[in-house]
């Protein structure tokens, strides 16, 4: 949307130069919260002297520092997984699978690190990142439980909100303790692992 | 130990002072991390504004930032949860009241900030937090789980790392989600809900 009127603009000779621009400017501004500055942190100023431009390249595209974040942060947005809708089991971990991949990528890892921890302080940004890319990939999650319950795949007394949680905290936290040490590998088969230790449960079956 | 000199100090009438400017620091230190700054932004010009002391009262005791952060992080570790060592269940129940108690306190919950956040900034710093805080806490939830794989409370082929990230994970997901609406209030018997649907899993018993 910031880039319309850069688009409508009759000077074809500029398009190429403005698209590299606007592009070095939403690769600095990603690089920079990517390597842990956070949104208070982050000035138009840090991301024009990473992104080789003037202040007002970027004040040309966007009005303020909140609309150039949502605007990058949005196009990190790996797509939705592609769930084949037969197993419950299969379409979680193939869910998580991206979940995963994604959480291995510095600069995807930071959406995270700023819903979580900026939302008192840039409540509007935060609320705009978590529409834009939590909750699309939320009600997929919710859709497949959903669907699992109604096919019996699931309990029928599931605890919708507790196993959400339970879900996403689960591979949140297991990558954030696995990049804490420095690697930010994730070891082969862990999606699996995870749906598979959820499902069955911590208690023996009796 | 930063107060070895001054309580040494064979100065009686002096004394309630300075532990009332150690603890004024301490309180500005944890009130300043509770509202969202991190180590990068909280300096210690800022510190001394919010106690009301100047910059040499806190160089007196603390040789930097790092080592006043560790300090007043330290003293808001509540005491390990009392587990009475009959049930796994109740046990595991009642560490995970206390890690909701302590995550509806924002002083609290700024470790765990810290802790995911700041590794990478400060990687001294938060390597000590976790040492002081993190590591004697997950050791007893560890310990639990062992016990409960010996019992046969708990699955045999128990899954360790997934099942610790899985029970610290579901909690603190939990709470951030509910803490990120600007309610700090978790609901009542959210850890029994959250440690029984974990031990029954998500797949129906057969």
């Amino acid at each position: 949307m910031s880039t319309t009127d850069e688009t409508r603009a009759a000077r074809p000779a500029g398009r190429p130069r403005s698209a590299r621009a606007e592009q070095a400017i939403i690769d600095a501004t990603l690089d920079l919260l990517g390597e842990g500055m956070n949104i208070a942190e982050l000035s138009i100023e840090a991301i024009a002297a990473r992104a080789g431009v003037g202040k007002t390249t970027i004040y040309r595209r966007w009005a303020n520092k909140e609309d150039l974040c949502v605007d990058a942060l949005a196009r990190l947005k790996s797509p939705l997984p592609e769930l084949r809708g037969e197993s419950v089991r299969e379409d979680l971990v193939a869910y998580f699978e991206v979940v995963v991949r994604d959480s291995c990528d510095a600069r995807r890892r930071c959406v995270m690190s700023i819903v979580m921890n900026d939302a008192e302080r840039h409540p509007r940004l935060v609320e705009r990142v978590r529409q834009a890319l939590i909750e699309p990939r939320r009600e997929v999650l919710a859709a497949v439980l959903r669907r699992g319950v109604a096919t019996g795949e699931l309990r029928a007394d599931l605890d919708l909100p507790v196993v959400m949680a339970a879900l996403i905290g689960t591979v949140t936290w297991y990558m954030r303790d696995a990049g804490s040490d420095g690697t930010a590998e994730s070891p082969a088969g862990i999606a699996e692992r995870i749906v598979d230790q959820l499902l069955a449960g911590l208690a023996p079956t009796a």
